[in-house]
Parts: structure tokens; C-alpha cells; sequence
């Protein structure tokens, strides 16, 4: 045994950055995580679970000449090497598949969820520690990978919750956008890994048309933007020839999507069965028209068509599927940051409107991406994998069902046995594990059972929706008071004298009925 | 992009000591942690999950003079701060507590699950990372707590599927053994804290005896003992006198047993319908019997008979709920080691027999054990807030799952929709669609389709049950071919030509009728 000095009282505190999740908000990710999970194991996708902590070698984002490792990570030394816990899913998939390679089916199906950690400055709203959620293809360049993903990714937002009208499942491919540069000059198909600082601003640029509009990334493109704020973005220096083929690839799939949303809101106006028909008929020409614009602006580009034709297997694809094209959409605004991206790159949309914190309509945005990558594990074995795969924002995807009320009664506190005689516990014990049996969580009041309002205090902290209530009188009777406490909070608030005679919130009932009665209130 | 300079391999290993884990290991683990919670829950439990990075101070293991934290954690610097991955569940539950005091209820019933790291030796079978699953109640000095638990725990053994002849819980009261320590004059009872180093090697000795036989515990509790490999174990130096009484102790349990196994065996040669109440009954003398020879043998000690009044209401809480004394058992050799226990401590034990690397039969073992403790958050607050709690080894228990073959078919792979002819893809994604839509977990193979002995020898590795097959013929016919891989499996192992004939392991199945037929193959 230590010994005992004169005790300092220590901080009960988390690490600046990390916080703690109380009862519903576990229960709730956990039935979310659950849904997900039932989509990504019904598609033939495996479990893994890679450990939490990696070799900062094998998760590869630092140069081996610092002594300590960049920010980014939470990394310690241990003898010569350097130990870091994951940041994401998807280098330690790397690690994983690179490692195991020889023991794992090809193509490898996989799908990962469980906490990632970064050692950035946290914000509000923003943690140290989350939660992420992927499912990948290892092994495969074929497109039809990219297409399943896509309708896993729209399977899966409704099996949480999401309606089929709410989100939209929007897809790219880099090879487009990369046919664009070369149309532009910007990318020399004969050097294609040059590095070249233009491109990552145009793609930045691109990525930004909905929050800057067409002006705003025609400046970016060329000599640079002043922001309300008075910060200089600095531009990617293009020529207007070259800033208008940009703008006519934006504009093509705006002009694409007006021309749609026209058909659709025509569709819309019609009555009768064949309304809904009508709608999809009127989106259905979309993926068509967009594959067709997007070819004529790629031109020539080798890469740019094969990129289009790559969108048009999957929009066929996705189609014969039975998704309507309003779930899944061809969209060249999609750019995806990462710069690992290859082919094809997706991102989930929630469509619906929710208010922002200074009461302004605002779409929901984005809730899921992903893509095809095909480096991922070559710096392992010296050879290219190609891959592809999404990530799940789990907390805002959370955040939508909490917005659309799909959260059910995770908060639903248990029922509370009181406790009125303290000799008589044993008894109470038994009308719990009654209860239990029966399926209806419950506990006896654990406290101390003195005051008797502290009690229905504790029931109301819990959320409890009843208290049971036995007396000695109640005992020799055979019977207990239920007292219904969501009733009882609801006649509190805003009840007459009429409702309360009429709706006794507490009811005397006869102990071997009281499951029944229960069921039928907890309903 | 960063420059590019001549790749070096990277080495795709887990650091020493940690493992990943796939497929089934991770279905069937949180199968067995989701049938946990879901007992905790029903118990009016709610879900915690604190962050996995706690300050070094918050854990409360280190030294404050030490310049890098002792070894046991994994831990590393941030600013002025020592942070580390928690080592267990107990440690953030009190940080917890003391931070969030005034929100949470009184008493505090939560459970934890998830995994913790012990930055520590590993060994065959021992990994710093593995997971815990916890239930404590906090605030509540009331022995019924404990007996709850204790309850608790025994429907959980049940629900993740050991049966009930197939555990024992055994329940001890470290008051008890104090009482022990205070009749041989190894607890001064107006000094209970001084430490005395004979104590903890009693107790140690008291927890082998299952191990070492009295004459084993004899010889640690005196001069001391030489093990088999030679290494000498210190003894506590006692007396004869205080040996004997230590026995007695010990040896009443012992008899106890005796008297109690020779009364069930009776029982058990019982025959007919009132044979399992015969059992039950010779059981049930068991709790007051041991009860009352602790009773004689604490003697005049206050915290010793304080200790043998608290498992004798504990017993009588337990009897009432239905739990017989084969389920939960009082027993005087349940030491548990951790230093923090003050009061009822348990230990779930599981009683069939396992074969051991030598081929011997041996018991299973531990799985499971807890206790009262009530100095958790002391060093937070200068408060004592009373708790009792459990913790589940969760990697033993599903070993013990596995040994009883209680896992189910969680390795199940998915049915393979094999392709035949490339330009069809979107046929086959048709499908396995219609195959999910029936809740048949369904993949299309993505691999190269070149090879056909490939896709089947994919399908092998996945664990599928059945290949569909279907060529331009059958499609123009409207059927496939249903390859039956267990069966296949089956017959390839050991039929006979006759058997090959009578059990085709390949049909054709018409294309409507697919679900129906694979349904009926899965049973």
C-alpha cells in the first residue's frame, strides 16, 4: 500500500478537446451505428477492428527526419519507435489489408466504425476524439464497386431514417475534372503527377460555387477574391479563355440542373396516381443530359472521356438498380478535398432545410463522401490496390435524425419501485424483476428512502414514466399505486380541474396485474 | 501534393502487442456486448462512454515528482499536461462522477463497454489493448445495491447464453476477512488503515487456496514455500496459533461444501418430476450455514459481524428473487485483489470443465467480478461517495461462449452472384438486390471474372453457403443455377457416387422462385 499523505485534491476534468456521452446519446449513435451496420453486412461488407493505436510509420503522414511527429495526431515514443492512435478508418484499412493481404479475400469488403482521434484545436461542436464509419472495396478497379457503394450509401441513409426525398447521393470522378485541367492546360496527360500549385486552387475553387456563386469562383480562377472580412484569397492566375471553360463546366451542370428542376416542378404540379411517375420521368433525364454536356466540354481528353464513360456505367447501373436519379445524381460540382482521390468520388446531401443559428433557412449538407483510390497501399508493398470506399459523418448524421425527430424513446428512464418501508425490500426486489421478466426496465429506489419526495425527484431526473407505490395497507391488499409521471408532468402543466378528475394520474391496481397495466401506459 | 522522392517500404505491422480482429471475432463480440447491455438497461442502467484520453492526474496512478509517468499507461506530454489512454473503466467513472455530480441522479446506476490499454509486457493470448463492460452503482451504501448487482450479473451469464447449472457466483465481504484479521491480531480496528505487510500476504495466500491446498496455504501464512520451479515465496510469519484460526477459516468453507455437494449428490440420484426441487432444497442450506460458522469464527469483531449481517442480507435478497444458491453462493475464499474493496466483493466463476494444453480437464474459471468500494472519488471531491460495481472479462467470457459453442453462425458469408459474362453486371447487382430486399445477405463478385474456378474459390473463402450462376442461356430461359457450397462442401468430403446422384449440390431454380429456394437452403 502507498503511503498516505496529506491529499491534494485532484481536477475532475477531461483532457481540453474530449468529452463524455451520457444514456440517450450512447443508446442513440449505438441503434444508428447498428442500422448501418445491418446495411454494410447484408451488402457481403466483413467487420473489422483494427487496433486503436498504430505505428506513426505505418499511419505515414510524417517525415522521419523530426525528431517528434507533426501535429496532428497524439503520438508518444516507446524505445525506437513511435506509436500514434488512428486519425481515420482508412490508413489503418491500408496498414490492415497490406499486412493481411495474403489471408483476405479479393476483393476485400470491409466496413470499420469505432472512434479516430486528432490532436487539432478544438472548436465548439468540434472534439479531439469521434466517431467514424466506413465501408470499402479493396481489390477491384471495377466500376461496378463504386456504383454498389453509391446504392449501399442511399440504402443505408433510410434504413436511419432519412426519407427517400431527403437526401441526394451526388457523383463525380476526378478523371472529369482532371480532363478539364487538360482542356485548360492546367494538367499535361503526358506528366500527369506534376505538381502544380493552379490546379489545387481551381479545384478549391470549383468546390466552393454554392457558397461563392459564379463571380466569386470566376475571381478565385483568376486574380484572387477580398472576402468580407478583407482576406485576400489569392487566385489561380488563369486567362478569362481559360476561366470561361471552367465556368462553362460549372455552368453546364447548373444550366443541366435548371433545366431539370423546370421538368420536375411541372411534374410536380400534376394530380393523380401517376404523379410520382411523372416527377421520376422528368428527373430521369438528368444523368443523361450531364454525361452528355461533361463530353463535349472534356473534349479530347483521354482521361476526361474515360472519366464520363465511368458516369454513365453507374448512373446505368444505379438505375437498373431501381434508384431514381434525385437519389443518386451525376454532379460535377463534386470535388471531395482529398487529394488521393482517383476516379469517381461521391457525397451524401441531406436535402432537407433546417434553421442556422441566426434563424436563416439552410440545407442540411453534406453527410457522407467518399471515392475511388487505387495508392493506398503501395508504400507497403510497392504495389497499386485499387479501392474505393465512403466515410458516414457520424455525428451529423445524428445531428439530421435528432432534426427529423427519428431518435425514438432512447431516453426513456426505467420504471421506479419506491421504496416506503426499507424492511420490506426484498418484496420491492421482486416487483422489479416481475417486471423484467416481462421486458419493462425498472429498478428500486436505491437511495436513501427517507424523504419520500427526494424519491419521485430521482424518478423525474430519470425520465421515468411511472413510480410504483407499496405501502403496508397496499401489501395486505395485494395491490400497489402506479403513478403515471409522464401523465402526471403533461395534467401539471397545463391541465383543468376537469382533466385531472377525469385522468387520475395514480391508480390503485392489483399486484398480478400489474405488467399489463404497464405495458399498456409505457405504450 | 508533397514532393516525391524513391519510396521506402513501410513496414504494415501492429505494434507489439496489438491485434486486429475481423469478421466473425467482431460480430460475435458485440453480439455477446449488445446482449449485455441489453440486461444493465432492463436493470435501469444507463450507458456511459467517457472519453479514452483522461489526464495522467485524473487516473490518479503517478507519482507527481516523476518526470514521465510510470510505466502501465500509454501516455505522453500536452503542454503542461500528462495525457493517457485509460487503463480501465473504474478510474474514468469516478473522474466522471466528481465532474458531473450535480447532474446525475443519486444513486448513479451506469454500464461501460468499450476497450482500455495497459501499456504492459504482453504475452501469448495478452494484448494492451482489449475490451471491459462494467456496471456500477454509485451513491448508494445499500447493501441491496450489491445483492443487485450480484442478480444482475446472473442474468447477464444467462443471457449471452451460459446455462444455469454452468456458473456460480460467489460472494464474499472483505469485512469478513477483516474480521479474520482482526481475531489473529492482524487489524488493529481503532487503526484500520496501517498498513501492515502480513495482511496483504494472508490474503494472497487465502486466494490460492484452490491452487495450493492448506498445506500451501499453511506454509505462505507461516516461514513461507518454495514452488516447484524453486522460487521462494515469502511467508507472513504467524504463529501457530493465528495459522490455525486462519485454517479454520478457511476450512469452514471447505466443510461447508463438503456437507453441502454430498447433500445435492443425494438429491441428484433422485428420479422423477420432483427431482430439481430435491437439489434446490439440499442447495439451499448452504448460505446460513456458512453464514453462521463466520459468525463464530469473526468472533467479537464488529466490522467482522457487520460483514457476515451484510451477506446475510444479501443472501435472503437473492433467495427471494428466485435465484437459488447454486446461482449465487457465499463463499469465505473470494479475496479479489484489487486494494479498494470495503465491503461485498464477487466473482463469477464458470463450473464446466475445459481441457487445458496438456489435455487435463480444468474448471473455467473466472469470468466476471466486482465489489464495494467507497473511496472512489474521494481524492476529487474529500468526499467518500459509496459504490459497488462489476466488470466483465470480456475476451474469457466469449471464450467460454466459443468453448460451448454458443456463437451461432455469425461467420455466415454471403451468397455469391457469380459473373458469367461481364457486359451483365447490371443484371447480377439486380439480383442480389432482390436477395437483400429478402434479408439474404448478397454480393456480386467484383473480382476478375476471367477465371470462373477463381470466383468459386472466392466464394470458399468467404464462408458462402451458396454461388448463383447464370450464364446468357439461363437468362434467356429465366432461371440461374444455385450452387449449394455447403452441401458441396459436405459431398465432396465423403459421398458416395449414389449420394452425388440423390443430393445434386447444383439446381436450377427459376428466377421468381430464387428467394424461396435460397430461403429454404439457409435453414
Amino acid at each position: 500500500m502507498a503511503r498516505k499523505d496529506k491529499p491534494r485534491r485532484t481536477r475532475a476534468e477531461t483532457p481540453k478537446g474530449f468529452r463524455d456521452y451520457f444514456g440517450a446519446e450512447v443508446v442513440e449513435r449505438k441503434a444508428m451505428l447498428d442500422a448501418i451496420a445491418e446495411v454494410y453486412h447484408l451488402y457481403g461488407f466483413d467487420a473489422l477492428e483494427s487496433s486503436a493505436v498504430e505505428t506513426v510509420e505505418a499511419l505515414g503522414k510524417f517525415l522521419p527526419d523530426v525528431d517528434r511527429p507533426n501535429e496532428g495526431v497524439f503520438a508518444w515514443q516507446e524505445d525506437a519507435d513511435w506509436l500514434a492512435l488512428r486519425y481515420d478508418l482508412t490508413a489503418p484499412l491500408a496498414r490492415v489489408y497490406a499486412q493481411h493481404r495474403n489471408d483476405l479475400p479479393t476483393p476485400y469488403r470491409r466496413y470499420a466504425m469505432g472512434p479516430v482521434w486528432r490532436n487539432e484545436k478544438p472548436g465548439p461542436g468540434r472534439f479531439r476524439q469521434f466517431y467514424q464509419c466506413d465501408a470499402d472495396t479493396v481489390g477491384t478497379a471495377s466500376v461496378a464497386a463504386d456504383a454498389e457503394i453509391c446504392m449501399m450509401l442511399a440504402d443505408t441513409l433510410e434504413a436511419v431514417g432519412i426519407a427517400r426525398s431527403d437526401y441526394a447521393i451526388r457523383v463525380n470522378n476526378r478523371k472529369v475534372l482532371n480532363g478539364v485541367m487538360e482542356v485548360v492546360g492546367l494538367l499535361d496527360p503526358s506528366n500527369p503527377h506534376a505538381s502544380l500549385l493552379e490546379r489545387g486552387i481551381v479545384l478549391r475553387a470549383i468546390d466552393k460555387l454554392d457558397r461563392l456563386g459564379e463571380a466569386g469562383v470566376r475571381a478565385l480562377l483568376g486574380e484572387g477574391r477580398v472576402d468580407e472580412s478583407g482576406d485576400v484569397a489569392k487566385g489561380a492566375g488563369l486567362s478569362e479563355g481559360q476561366i470561361d471553360i471552367i465556368t462553362a463546366f460549372l455552368g453546364s451542370a447548373k444550366n443541366a440542373r435548371l433545366l431539370l428542376s423546370e421538368g420536375v416542378t411541372l411534374a410536380e404540379r400534376e394530380k393523380g396516381a401517376e404523379r410520382r411517375e411523372k416527377i421520376d420521368a422528368a428527373a430521369s433525364g438528368w444523368n443523361e443530359l450531364i454525361c452528355n454536356e461533361l463530353k463535349s466540354i472534356v473534349g479530347d481528353s483521354t482521361q476526361g472521356q474515360e472519366g464520363v464513360q465511368e458516369l454513365e456505367k453507374i448512373a446505368e447501373l444505379v438505375a437498373i438498380g431501381g434508384y431514381n436519379q434525385n437519389q443518386i445524381t451525376i454532379d460535377p460540382s463534386v470535388v471531395r478535398g482529398l487529394g488521393y482521390y482517383t476516379g469517381p468520388v461521391f457525397e451524401a446531401e441531406l436535402t432537407f432545410e433546417i434553421t442556422d443559428e441566426k434563424g436563416r433557412p439552410q440545407r442540411f449538407g453534406s453527410v457522407a463522401g467518399g471515392g475511388r483510390y487505387d495508392d493506398l497501399v503501395t508504400r507497403f508493398t510497392g504495389q497499386a490496390v485499387p479501392a474505393t470506399g465512403v466515410s458516414i459523418g457520424v455525428d451529423r448524421l445524428l445531428a439530421a435524425l435528432r432534426a427529423k425527430g427519428r431518435l425514438g424513446d432512447a431516453a426513456a428512464g426505467p420504471v421506479i419501485v419506491t421504496v416506503m418501508d426499507r424492511d420490506r425490500m426484498a418484496e420491492y426486489q421482486r416487483i422489479c424483476a416481475t417486471l423484467r421478466q416481462a421486458g419493462i426496465r425498472a429498478e428500486v429506489y436505491l437511495g436513501n428512502p427517507k424523504n419520500f419526495g427526494n424519491q419521485l425527484k430521482y424518478a423525474d431526473r430519470r425520465g421515468s414514466p411511472a413510480a410504483i407505490i407499496q405501502g403496508s395497507d397496499e401489501a395486505a391488499r395485494g395491490v400497489v399505486q402506479v403513478k403515471d409521471l409522464v401523465l402526471g408532468t403533461r395534467l401539471s402543466q397545463d391541465a383543468t380541474v376537469e382533466e385531472w378528475k377525469e385522468n387520475p394520474s395514480q391508480s390503485e391496481v392489483p399486484l398480478d396485474e400489474l405488467v399489463t397495466h404497464l405495458s399498456r401506459l409505457l405504450k
